[in-house]
Order: structure tokens, then sequence, then C-alpha cells
């Protein structure tokens, strides 16, 4: 946390001297401290008003309200969140900060954190914020604003205004590689099942995977791209549904590992076996991907490393006392293990089409 | 942060009635919860900043130095850590708390608090702790007592001095539900491989396996009763060591489940197969118990129960502004998986003894 060399705004000395108070008095007013008599605040609050003081966080101060930084989750418990905890809490430590957790509200959109939680926040005095997969309104982004509370988002699910730093994964490049291992396995009939089509990462891994098929000459099937919610039981659904099609995929390129695993469930449902008669490629690379079985291959998208990241952009903004509008893609991987091989009744890289028979 | 004793500001009975709101819709909005209408809210708010307001728990007449509470975790990123937090985090934000995570410091004893990280704690007016899996020296208690920081321990891996609360897992119980399984199925050459031999969990679970062969009639044998850390690395050696016996074990009791899964790969690495020939029973029942394959049989700990049962255990003893000597054990529950099955040559639960060839 760079707390030195700030281009100087004005001091809390500057604004006592305004206020024609003392420099701890000022400073319990800045600190929402209430042992102040209201025309004193009053005195205080016009000069940091009119002077357009920003809370600044020097080096020797007091480690408190400065040091802290906030971290929101949509849920605690899960691998994904244990990913990002992990990433954010070392970078932390590293910068000298120290996180609090919080997790599990949620708005009519989707994950965000409520108003009340915003409240807290700012009374404590926090430092900064990251918010992992939130999906913020236009009036909590304002508020943040007009709180003058730096943050970062991880991961975003949507597009946020300019000017909001974001940490993402490039998605569409992961996407393109998925799909593109199974076309050179031989597949041609290739499910993709995404996310929320209005979310960031499902749209940019379907236009990855589009991307792929076009490269590889296979022409696009309607049926085969679906989108659905995040939930397991919905992509079990949807795999359900796919393996009930006349003509269904030998293969299934499906936008989170926990997902892919519900596919799973689907195919045993059916008999169809991973990956003699249908492969599976998933995505993030959580550690149940490597415990399944068979063991599945994914597309590594490396979730502590976003979120150190984004703590990182998180100081460089808590220093600069100001916003930089930024969007960080850090590069994704293809992991290949056991739940993808050439599709039924071929063997290696033969070119389309393919009809032999499936059991359904 | 010392708010305490201060000259009382206004109580939320003063915010609720300037407010127009019963005293709980203030509280609501205080703790940030999403169910008040939003002009209730909106009104509610404005009398907050208007008197200003801060919170301050008063729950037995002691006050919160703050709302913040420390959880010191040994690491992040491990579904270990991501039960503990979530069972924290929704008891803490249920008392209208927030949680400070960090993790990671170790002592050359095993995993503790850094004193630089106590100082911090204290000098941000933490509320309370919450130390999860830490072995803290006896100047480390010394000095958590004279800044009055109450603290409970989570899961403590060596007992505590008299007067400290700690929360864990009845594990004598569970090392002995496992065994009785075991017998059950018929096994007689059952080894124990467990974590160190001075920490509390182990020599529990071993006291209960102990005990489960004694109630069977069945007799200790030296060579199969093994501790070692709780790295997977050492688990592997150890298991391979077992399996290169002279008579080698047809089950192996393991005190944790990502232990269990190092045993996996030693009898894979062997050409043993589980269960045909060598029952695993787990301990922890974490997630990836359930991905394994086959899946794991295993003890189940409730660690987010048990997390939360410190959380409150540590409002208890904030309220009271004092000590308690307390150690709550929660009950732990077989959970039969895939991995466990008659000893070879074997079906069901005839008695011993077994010297049917396996295959080494």
């Amino acid at each position: 946390m760079a707390r030195t060399g700030g281009p100087a705004g004005p001091t809390l000395a500057t604004v006592a001297r305004e206020a024609r108070v003392s420099v701890p008095t000022a400073s319990k007013v800045v600190n929402g401290r209430e042992d102040v008599a209201p025309e004193t605040r009053r005195r205080v609050t016009e000069a940091l008003d009119r002077l357009g003081y920003v809370r600044r966080p020097r080096a020797g101060g007091a480690a408190y309200p400065s040091s802290l930084v906030d971290l929101v989750l949509p849920a605690l418990g899960s691998s994904w969140s244990g990913a990002v905890l992990h990433g954010v809490e070392a970078a932390a430590a590293e910068a000298g900060l120290e996180i609090v957790v919080s997790a599990g509200l949620t708005t009519p959109r989707g994950y965000g954190p409520g108003r009340g939680r915003l409240h807290r926040l700012a009374a404590r005095g926090s430092a900064g914020a990251l918010f992992s997969r939130a999906e913020l309104t236009p009036s909590q982004y304002a508020w943040l604003e007009q709180h003058r509370i730096p943050f970062v988002l991880i991961d975003p699910l949507v597009a946020p205004p300019p000017g909001v730093a974001g940490v993402g994964a490039d998605d569409r490049a992961g996407g393109r590689a998925a799909t593109a291992h199974l076309l050179a396995l031989g597949h041609r009939r290739i499910a993709f099942l995404g996310g929320p089509r209005h979310q960031l990462a499902p749209a940019a891994r379907a236009a990855g995977h589009r991307a792929a098929l076009t490269a590889g000459g296979v022409p696009r099937h309607p049926a085969y791209e679906r989108h659905t919610t995040l939930a397991p039981a919905d992509a079990r659904r949807e795999a359900l549904a796919l393996l009930a099609l006349p003509e269904p995929p030998t293969a299934v390129h499906v936008c989170s590992d926990a997902m892919a695993l519900a596919v799973y469930e689907a195919a045993a449902e059916r008999g169809v076996r991973v990956p003699e008669e249908l492969s599976v490629v998933g995505c993030d690379d959580l550690p149940e991907s490597r415990w399944a079985a068979p063991a599945l291959t994914t597309v590594r998208r490396p979730l502590s490393d976003m979120a150190g990241t984004a703590l990182r952009l998180l100081v460089a903004l808590m220093a600069a006392d100001g916003t930089a509008a930024l969007r960080t893609d850090l590069p994704t991987r293809l992991v290949v293990r056991a739940s993808t091989a050439p599709p039924p009744g071929r063997a290696g890289t033969a070119p389309p089409p393919d009809r032999a028979g499936r059991l359904p």
C-alpha cells in the first residue's frame, strides 16, 4: 500500500486550521467519532467539503481504519470462494493489509452487496473493497463513488460502468481452446452448455466456442448451444435434453466444473459413458475436477491469481486516491485429463461427418 | 477504536423514535438486513446520521470495542478452511458482527498466530478472536489474557490451558465408529493411520479405534498403528509401508480425508484395488471425499457447525467480558460410501482369522 507521496490534496492539518479546531478534533470528525460538539462537527464538515478533503492513510498513521480492506463474496465454503480468498489474503498480507470477509447478500438481479452492507463498510472506514462475482446496481456504484471508497471487481458477472476496474480471465480464448481440443479429437457434434447469456464469462466462452467451430469448418447446430443458470440442477436438466436429441452431441463444452459434473450425472443416468460415448470439458479447474471420476478435462481460470491481481490493483487505486479504467484478463489454460476422448466409432483426428450409432 | 465507556451516545431506541419505527426495525437497518421497505430504511438511515449513532452492542452490559472479530486460520483455499469460514461467517452475520480473516503464520511448534499478528489485532481493537487449528504458545495465551481479548479455539490441535474455550468434535466416538464399521464387514487386520500422536484429534481417534478392537475381541497389532504428520506425502509413504508388510492389513482407518486419498494413491501404485482388496475409511467428510473414486467412506466432523458454535461461544464471552472453561465436542457421524467392503475372500461378517491371499 503506497501511502507515500500522494499528490497532495489538503491535509487534515489544513482542514483543522480552516475549521479553527485542533487536528485530533478534526480527526475525530473524519473518523465518525461521536464525542465532538455539534457546532464543532458542523465547522469541520464544512471545511472538509470546502477543501475537498479525502481520507488518505499515511505512513505512521493509525492502523485501524486504513489497513482493512473488504472482500464481498456471493457465498463462502465453495472451492471457488476458497481460491479467491486465498489469492486475496496472500496479496493483502504482502501489502500489509487485512481483509474483512462477508458473503451471501443477493440482489434481485444477482449477487450484490446490500445497501446496509455498504453503509457498514463506510462507517467502519474501509480502505477499499473487492466485490467478487457481484452484479452491482447503478445506485451502488454511485454510492461507492460518493463515499470515495476505492473498489475493484473480481470476475464481474456483467460489464461494469466505464472507469470501474475489474479482473477476469480471457474466457474467449479459453472457450476457443476447449472446442478446438474437441475438434482435434475428431468431434463434430459439439454442444455448448453455458451460464446466463447476459453474463460476461458465458458470453465470451460461447464466442470462443463459435470461433473454434468456424475455424474448424463445422457448422453451428442451433439445438447444441444452451444457456442456463449456473445451478447444477439446471445443467443436469439441459444435459438430459441434449442426450435426448435425435442426434445427440458426442461432446459437451461446459461453462463451469460444477456444471460439468452435473453433466456426468445426467450421462450416468442415461447410461452414457464418459469419455467413451460422451466427452466433457469443464471450466475453472477447481479441486473437484481433479477428484472427479473420470478426472475432468477443463479450462483453468487462475482464480487465485485473479483475486491477487485485483487486490494489488485496489492498492494502486487506494494510493492514487482516484479511479482508473482498467480491465485485466488473465490467461486461461486447457488442462487435459480423462473426460475427453475421440468420439465413438472413431479413433484420432479424422474429418466429419460422424453418424456412428450411439446408445441413447 | 475506543468507543467504549464514552459518554452515552444515542441508543437504538432514540433512533427508532426519531425515525418513527420500531426498535427491531431500526435494528434491522443497522444490521444491514434486506427485509426493510426502502422508505423505512431511508428514514432510519437519516435518523442514524442525524443523531450520530454508533453501534454499541451491549449484551450483558459489556460494550464491544468494535463489531470486528478475527478469524485466524492455518491456511486458506482448502475445503477444510472453506467449511470453517462458512460456519463462522454465517454465525457472525447473525450476531451482527464482521470477520477479519487471516492465515498462514506458523510457529516452530505448529500453526499459530505470530506476535505481530496479535499486536495488530489489539491495535485495531478486535472484539474477539477465533483461532482455528492453532497451537498457541504460553506467552501468546498470556498476551491475549493481558489485552483482555476474548477468544475461542476451533478444533484445537493440543489441549489448551484451563479456562480456555474450545470447540471440537467427538473424535473418540468417531474413531470407534469407523473401526466398528470395518469389524462389522469382517475385517480383522485393520491398520490405523493417524496424525501426530501428541495432537488431540489423532490421539482421540486412536483411542476410539483401540476401544473398538477390544470390544470386537481383535488383538492390537503393533505394526498396524502408525502416526505421521498430516501431509499427504507422509500418509502415502506409511501406506506403502503397511502394504509391504508380510501380512498387510485388509483395511485402513485414516485420520483425515486428505490422508485417505493419499492411501488411495499408494494402493493404486501397488496395484491394490479399493475396496476389493483394501477398505479405506477417512475422516472429516470434506467435499473431495464425495468426488473421490471410489467415493470415500468417512467420519463426518461437522466443521461448519463447530465454527459457528465457536463464534456463538465467543459472543457469549464478549458479552460477559470474561473467560469460561468450556470445551464443546460436537457429535461425529459415519458416512458409508464405496471405499469399504468385506475383506478379500470373504463376504459378510464372519469371524477371523483371514489368511486369504492378497496380491501385494
